[in-house]
């Protein structure tokens, strides 16, 4: 079973547009809380790393298909793979689903920055390694 | 030349982040006030065709390649290209720069959908004009 | 001891502006999701209320002292307290703190409101007996 | 005739939530860009003073009354009164209406703070001078 990183998020009033369905921006930034979230579960927290390290991890490419629309209230189930762990930038792919049925797919390109350039920097070491260990085979999984 | 739509906008405080540079969640929701002043020029404001006719145009495919970062106060510069006009989908990709520099480019897919069913309908054959009218070219457009 | 609903909150890095602390549209964002909470947590989602019955609550008035600035990252405690529940409006005191530091202090009044006429409305019965099981007096409160 | 800062801002599909009314949190946004919009009008953008000057103007106290909703399209008419200067804090009083019909008054406290210290500064001379150029007394308005 491949290692992929799993929360959920309900969708909260805020979230949503007229329809009563997500609203895509808010979208992103539940992806970016996602985000924030798995980077302190394998150890450096953002808040860390962009505070005390002056580096963070902007995105540099985004592909999203939005299959079925997330009504307000409902919980969606967020779960990563980490795809590709380059020598700067981290491929990740997002399934969103509730219940069991898929509503979009995202994939996503973060690269190591220094905030203060603005350019890309390696991974440190640490960083890099605890990325390797939830990398996963694009088919191993199902999404 | 093609026919393109074009419109500015500044980065506001509001849009960026600790780095001082567009948060991408805020790069979507000025993106979709762009499409929204886009549907207002050709005479489909969404604020009619949703609360008078009961159909929005949610986006069902999005990608996005952020070249390079914009900083707070920066003027950008939107180009919107129609692409593919669909029965029930339009196809548009957008250039984002600044001076000059292309900062994100956007491929972005939306679907005419009735709100109450949440399901695609046809544009109304007048809408579907209207879209038809700026459609251009893959190979006219260099982004 | 007052009854107080109470919940935490991480400071996330989309809620934040260049400064590295909170942007106060972030917080009121933050502030309407811990609202919805309570509302969930006395049997009275929002999600139920709005779409299956017709009626929310939207604030009729806010005022907020933000005391000192809260960062990226931190954990903000809020506790809320209902102070006043009328025909149609509850008033409620908010404290947002860390660590035990007051960060600020928000009174927020919300309105019953029949969503279709966009007017206000009595509580039903159940909701009004639901918030007044969780009133407090003003001077119950050390905020 | 009181001196007014005045502008616009139309009620985009992005600042409204199911109700097909203004998201306050969207309304503290707009509120934002329209103080953001008064400080470079007065000469001092905030993109140069927090970047290039290292100060900005975070919001300490805020208090709003929303008297009449705000729908999804409308253009809402902004006024701002620079009711008082102090040696670090201005306090400014908005009337956001449409179509002459009042639907939100805001008070709002900004203090001059050094973003690296977080801690109020006495406002720039030239600053102050062009604050006071806007001063009007609370008596010469009518809201």
């Amino acid at each position: 079973m491949p290692k992929l990183y799993t929360t959920d998020r309900i969708l909260r009033f805020g979230d949503c547009d007229i329809s009563g369905t997500a609203y895509y921006p808010a979208y992103m930034n539940i992806l970016n809380n996602v985000n924030e979230e798995f980077w302190e579960h394998i150890g450096f927290p953002w808040h860390t790393t962009i505070k005390e390290h002056g580096w963070g991890t902007p995105t540099v490419h985004l592909s999203c298909d939005f299959n079925k629309t997330s009504s307000f209230g409902e919980t969606l189930h967020f779960e990563m793979a980490i795809l590709r762990v380059g020598t700067s930038s981290v491929t990740i792919k997002h399934r969103i689903s509730c219940e069991g049925e898929t509503r979009w797919i995202c994939k996503q390109v973060l690269v190591a920055s220094d905030l203060a350039k603005l350019s890309a920097i390696p991974f440190p070491d640490d960083v890099r390694a605890a990325l390797l260990d939830w990398h996963v085979k694009a088919d191993e999984i199902d999404f």
